[in-house]
């Protein structure tokens, strides 16, 4: 076990240096600014740095870092602060360093289907810049409206459209990156083979910015599938639903989304929405969408899913007929994460397991929640096994709230990993689910990676108190959630 | 610069060890049966360890591992001997561990759509039985048949059809590893999605023995496309053959194997197979398939390709128009290695660039053998722009030989850097490149691999020689071409 290094305070000369590095006008001192850098979209969790730097090149990331590792000053990196992991919560203080202005598209390379990206660029501009080009950036978190590119490749971010075209992962060619000590390196090029060496850039992907900076991307581009038909499908009981899933796979169909949604999920977003929804009150529901190039195809794939999800006993299958009805089931299904937040104090168990786990992992998580009487709201990527878990607790002391959802949220971790499953699908470890790690790796890997991180980043400045030794739940910082909602 | 280690001997006790670990029969001592321990596809390198071992089980080869690491004797992996880049070779004595007795396809999950495998398990063999159940697994390097899927895991081995579906590294799921001091772990499960720590099982993938030995793994099936066309098409000109390439990319057609054969490969080919191949005398040739689910849509990108080829100006689009025909052409493509080998001692440059940059790369190729006066082969993957520059000599003498092609291929790496590209697409560094991993990675960036591999391996007992400090080109042990023959 490793122990925290001892970090030293930042200065008023390393703020002055820092400005020397950035400018005076990319330095935000102590005060109301910090605030920003002060949370992401976890809950209500809450922890200020020192100062916040937004170095404009790789040159200044390499200079603020490379300062940072002299002084011994902890440096947590930071893109648009969208997570759902506190990655982004400078837990020991120090600097933040923000990449946003960093947020240029450097080039989009029709010839060999690669975007180049600075970390800043939000990943629904880049997607609308190729798409108009005929061209396809497939991973899509929900929030992909305001994340950044940089923050997807930190935590490997994925979304709904990863049951057919991967994950971040799976279109990052390479990257140039900032070492703990401030060494630029590029692990590759615009090049999809090739296996020069270790695969540096996969080793960055997910590692949440406690192994190196990322300060550009080469990504992988595929044309665009021209046709995309959506369905609805509610389903009179959850295990129908769920079965639905490996159905689907057996089917030897490839959906380009699989969503589901239990009842619990609808009715937030119906209370979100403020409207009702057709088909809302059924026990679950499954959103399924097919893509690709030709028309006559997706049509014929849209019948087979149709027979399918009426076999598994979907007591209705309704076509989203238009691009407007089309938009107004995602908007649905992309709402819930804020519909939730809504209604109480929660805490998200980002869970995935095999496919044709999905029922028994909302078996197991109904049952852990009803045991430990807290209330619980399941939806998400079912078609690859990912289920958000949301815990809520209406109790208003935080101190109840915690001691009432520690226990929920354990119960619903060794459900997921008994069943050959993982705590984190998609939202990265962070900080909320860092002491948990051990429940999904076992000793030897954990091990391994820390030796990683040993090797890295010796000084332990970079992102500390993240993936590896994250506080115990009691001790993350928080303050009340009014006070954190966004405008 | 890291200095290598200092091996100790494999003593009487120690290979009495290991007969207590394995049992006396899968433990080979000094003589003829050790000689197919001591080479593996590269050329005519050759190394004898001073024993060789074949464990059973996952619990025998991290005992066998513990027991080199506490004695310092160093351990080459090995899994079927097919590489290309040297990385079986134990260039400093020692043990090779051969994973050819793990071999069993433990499972196949069609309702996760996921196979878990033993490292000895041939790749075409994985490939039979999942396709006749309507599953794929698309890495097929030209030795598919004999290659095992450990091998293909250590080198991230590619094939003709990574261009559509990608490269081993992107159907590994998960692995099960021992590290160099023989402590068991494991990345994940049958699940796509997670994100629990560093992705352990992809800095394994293609690090080529150095790091861990993979054990078993857990990998990605996708439904089997039921139609596929390929057609052949000659071009007057290289040129316009490579130009076809970024042109069909254009056309946002994706192919799923896009390969170029220079004349002088089809020549070869022609020798080899002892017979004539229409077109066989055209500049460049192409092969280009198409696969999909639906039979119309697979003729529709076949219509489009042969346009594209066409404007292109290929001198001819030929259909194969029997499964007898399609057989036949890929034999051709896929014999060309052999065929090379036949001809004289060469050296195979395994070269990628972005693949717009492929007419640039073939002229550089062609400049840089004329001005050191060798014979140059190329052939390969165009459409992923990994080419395989093969570069011969006729001389008997290997003094003389490799002083002839040594400068020819640095050349021929210096192109391949110039335009952006790798020394290694998908044979791997091994032995053969080590020395010029310099050229295509930065200083920083081999510090970092260097970090890791002291980080997982502070002994160096893994694999030395390969990847980071491997040995000077004329110091590679060889044996005379004739002896090392396979029968």
């Amino acid at each position: 076990m490793a122990t925290t290094p001892v970090y030293r305070p930042v200065t008023p000369a390393i703020v002055a240096a820092l400005e020397g590095v950035v400018g005076a006008a990319n330095v935000v001192r102590p005060g109301p600014d910090l605030d920003r850098f002060s949370h992401d979209e976890s809950e209500d969790l809450f922890a200020a740095p020192e100062v916040a730097v937004r170095p404009g090149s790789t040159a200044e990331v390499a200079a603020v870092l490379a300062l940072a590792h002299r002084e011994r000053v902890p440096v947590t990196p930071r893109a648009a602060g969208t997570g759902l992991s506190g990655g982004a919560l400078p837990l020991h203080g120090g600097i933040v360093l923000s990449v946003e202005r960093m947020d240029r598209i450097l080039e989009v390379d029709e010839a060999n289907l690669v975007a180049v990206v600075q970390p800043g660029v939000v990943t629904e501009r880049l997607q609308q810049e190729v798409e108009a080009r005929g061209l396809y950036y497939p991973p899509d978190p929900a929030s992909r409206g305001s994340c950044t590119l940089g923050g997807n490749i930190a935590e490997n971010a994925g979304g709904p459209h990863c049951v057919k075209y991967g994950l971040t992962k799976d279109y990052v060619l390479s990257l140039e990156a900032v070492t703990a000590d401030g060494r630029v390196f590029r692990t590759g090029g615009k090049v999809r083979k090739d296996v020069a060496g270790y695969d540096l850039a996969h080793l960055l992907v997910g590692s949440e910015g406690t192994l190196a900076v990322v300060t550009e991307a080469t990504l992988r581009l595929i044309p665009l599938p021209r046709f995309r038909r959506v369905v609805f499908a509610p389903f009179p009981d959850l295990d129908a639903a769920a079965r639905a899933i490996p159905a689907l796979a057996r089917a030897r169909i490839t959906p380009s989304a699989l969503e589901l949604m239990e009842r619990s999920a609808l009715a937030a977003a119906q209370a979100h929405l403020q409207r009702s929804i057709p088909g809302g009150e059924a026990e679950a529901s499954l959103i399924v969408e097919v893509d690709g190039h030709d028309e006559a195809v997706v049509e014929a794939d849209l019948v087979r899913v149709g027979e399918v999800l009426a076999e598994a006993g979907a007591s209705d299958v309704v076509l989203a007929d238009s691009p407007q009805k089309e938009r107004d089931l995602w908007r649905i299904r992309r709402c819930i994460g804020e519909a939730v937040k809504k209604i109480a104090s929660y805490v998200e168990c980002d869970t995935a397991v095999p496919p044709s786990k999905v029922p028994d992992l909302l078996r197991g998580v109904r049952a852990a929640a009803a045991r430990h009487g807290v209330r619980q709201i399941s939806y998400g990527h079912a078609g690859d096994g990912n289920l958000h878990v949301n815990v809520l607790s209406d109790d208003p002391d935080p101190g109840h709230r915690e001691r009432a959802l520690r226990p929920a949220i354990e119960a619903i971790y060794a459900v997921a990993t008994s069943l050959g499953g993982t705590i984190t699908g998609e939202h990265g470890v962070g900080c909320v689910a860092a002491r948990y790690l051990p429940t999904c790796r076992d000793a030897n890997a954990i091990a391994v990676m820390r030796a990683v991180k040993q090797a890295l980043d010796p000084a332990g400045i970079l992102n500390p108190g993240k993936v590896l030794d994250g506080p115990d739940f009691h001790a993350i910082p928080r303050r009340p959630r009014r006070r954190t909602a966004t405008p």
